[in-house]
């Protein structure tokens, strides 16, 4: 089952409202004709301002801190009671879909909406969280809203310089924060009760199970690196097969074995994007290729198993052959597990309101990476069409954005029940 | 066994005198500092110079015909008798080695010069052909002067161009040729005994066996052609093994299936050299991917074979992934079997002199693909150096040369013996 672009949903209910307010947003762009929307940048100080009217009108009051994240806050029956942080990020990619980031914010704020207009005040207060640093297009570095959440951003990210060579610390000078701040924005974990975030899966899973939401387990830590395979180059029609020392058949067949290693496990995700042939030509028998690795888990421990078997059947195709390779990793990224209470109360939500719970991992990065255990995070992915993300097709139906909204809605006041017992 | 640049070789012998030649022939080139002599050009005619001295010096008469084909003539012991050609080409490639092509019209000189010095006149002429068109650097098409020989010079190559704008016409019109003298160039078969060329392998069998020279059973058919592999590109991180449709881990088992067929024949070699991956990135898994292909075998019936299984092979690994693929083969050159007479006498003098026979195909083009049937053909392979060819490290020794000369005055004086009888 597709999602479908006319699928039915009542006016009135959350995902009408949400589906409306998205497209809103999306024409605060950067860029004319598309949506662009910096981190800092115009479009960026824009949506701050119509996020912020909505969070007032749902009842919320308003803060930007020191690194130009959004928070709206809607206080619990008590005052200073711990929040819950509801949220996702308002910047985009370049030529951007409308629903990556933007959704969860939106939805985080027609969840609170909701309380307000029935005069609810649950036993814990509840935060919207807008991000503005989530997609990284603008500093070399990303995650600085999150990272100075969870009391991680460093000072030198300040130094970073952007394409036109205005500094972070500038820009964000410049936008109206104070980069002496930051230090402030850290949340002591005892005033949260953790992170819950809702975002399209930008993959095609749940569109393949026919779900329209799924469970996050984890964002995949993910390493990369490369492969040069060093052959000797002859020509094709003198040089005799067995002779050969042919560096892309021997690519090839390492190609292979990392295709096989990667559906050897669950989740694991194995993938060679980049391959180059040096000096390619028809009537030449390559003698150098190069090609890139991409291999990513929601456990540590499988991924470097992964890498493990990998680069040993590389050295094996390769010592068979008689040709030279070597493996670079050259970035680890370890995966950050989602908080396994958090998960279950956010699964028993989707299963009360009829969809069955797929637990997934998260390919693609999110916030939550950066808060390392400091804040615990669950997150809701939505089915989106065709898996495609990060371009104007991007797509999610109201329906599905309406069981969403309402799971997250179940999920805030089952816990308010609860608390409350 | 190795070449051995120090490989002793008496001086007054035939590979001392060819060697020594080679050198002084190799001074004469296009561009300072590397060996470029591209056909019709300057360096072209000062090698016609040079080499017409030595025809005549050994006793030959000389004449250059309408394609700028050199050719000297020593008559046999009655006038008019048909000829043994022996030849081979003195243009070269770009920054080219010093033996491919000389090597073969050096030899037929020595091995003439020898008859000339003992006075004697062999029951049919031989004739010393040096073509000018064999490395096909300057013009689309290649082997003007061969297909001149054998009556197939098309009349439309006239109007190629090179670089610079220059008709074939043009070029042979200022080389002092006339181009409406080209058909005169037919040789007659009944003018004939057939062709014999002495040439560098320009490939590692020779070497890799231990062995001085081969005798060429023929010139390789090749087939060249291209492979569009289109799956669907995604996120490295978001989409699962088991939906992808990656058009490069296809590709990769598509060369492996193309080396396994490769390896299957004996003689038959099959290349892929060039392989682009569109819009590659690391964490992108590939959608389009192209790649060569270059099939040669000395059988065509084998060749063709290898093509069937081989698009048949890339076709079910495309539909068992659910992938499309695109075989064109843009590129079909038959095989051009030597003459089994000639290399039986050829194999005879190899013998005679203590050389093991090898028989081996030729995976390169040479003038001898021109005769078509027209002029029967042998050819001598020489050891060379790494298999190194087109590069100025190409290198085959005095003694390999020495063995090689022999090895075609015995055939000569062998031939002669036997037509005397």
């Amino acid at each position: 089952m597709k999602p479908d672009a006319k699928a039915p949903v009542a006016s009135g209910t959350l995902g009408a409202e949400i589906a409306l307010r998205i497209d809103e947003l999306a024409a605060l762009s950067d860029e004319p004709g598309r949506l662009t929307r910096l981190y800092l940048g115009p479009a960026h100080r824009r949506a701050i301002d119509l996020v912020s009217e909505w969070m007032r009108a749902a009842g919320m009051t308003v803060r930007l801190d020191a690194t130009g994240t959004l928070i709206g806050r809607y206080e619990g029956a008590a005052p200073d009671a711990p929040a819950l942080l509801i949220g996702s990020h308002i910047d985009t990619v370049r030529d951007a879909g409308r629903f990556d980031g933007n959704l969860g914010v939106i939805t985080g704020i027609a969840v609170v909406g909701r309380l307000h207009a029935s005069g609810r005040r649950p036993s814990f207060a509840v935060e919207v969280v807008a991000f503005g640093d989530e997609e990284g297009v603008r500093f070399p570095s990303t995650l600085g809203g999150s990272r100075a959440l969870a009391g991680r951003f460093e000072p030198r990210l300040l130094d970073e310089v952007d394409a036109e060579g205005v500094s972070r610390r500038q820009a964000l000078e410049r936008f109206g924060c104070d980069p002496a701040e930051i230090s402030a924005a850290v949340r002591a974990p005892a005033s949260t009760l953790g992170y819950v975030e809702v975002h399209i899966e930008q993959g095609p899973v749940l569109e393949a199970e026919g779900l329209p939401m799924g469970v996050v387990t984890a964002i995949n830590g993910a390493s990369r690196g490369s492969v040069t395979v060093t052959g000797i180059s002859g020509h094709a029609g003198t040089m005799p097969m067995q002779l050969r020392r042919d560096a892309l058949a021997a690519a090839a067949e390492m190609i292979a074995a990392i295709e096989r290693r990667g559906r050897q496990v669950a989740d694991l995700v194995a993938t060679v994007g980049r391959l180059e042939v040096a000096g390619a030509a028809t009537n030449t028998i390559p003698g150098r290729v190069t090609f890139s690795l991409d291999i990513r888990h929601p456990a540590d421990h499988q991924r470097t198993a992964a890498i493990r078997d990998i680069e040993s059947s590389i050295k094996s195709i390769a010592a068979a052959r008689g040709i030279e390779v070597e493996v670079t990793i050259d970035h680890d990224a370890p995966a950050a597990p989602a908080d396994a209470g958090l998960s279950e109360r956010l699964g028993r939500a989707v299963a009360h309101i009829g969809v069955p719970v797929r637990r997934l991992p998260s390919g693609a990065g999110h916030d939550a990476m950066a808060f390392g255990g400091a804040i615990p995070f669950a997150m809701l992915f939505v089915r989106c069409r065709d898996g495609i993300s990060h371009n104007p097709a991007e797509y999610a139906s109201p329906a599905d954005i309406d069981l969403a909204a309402r799971a997250l809605a179940d999920f805030v006041d089952r816990w308010d029940r609860e608390a409350g017992q």
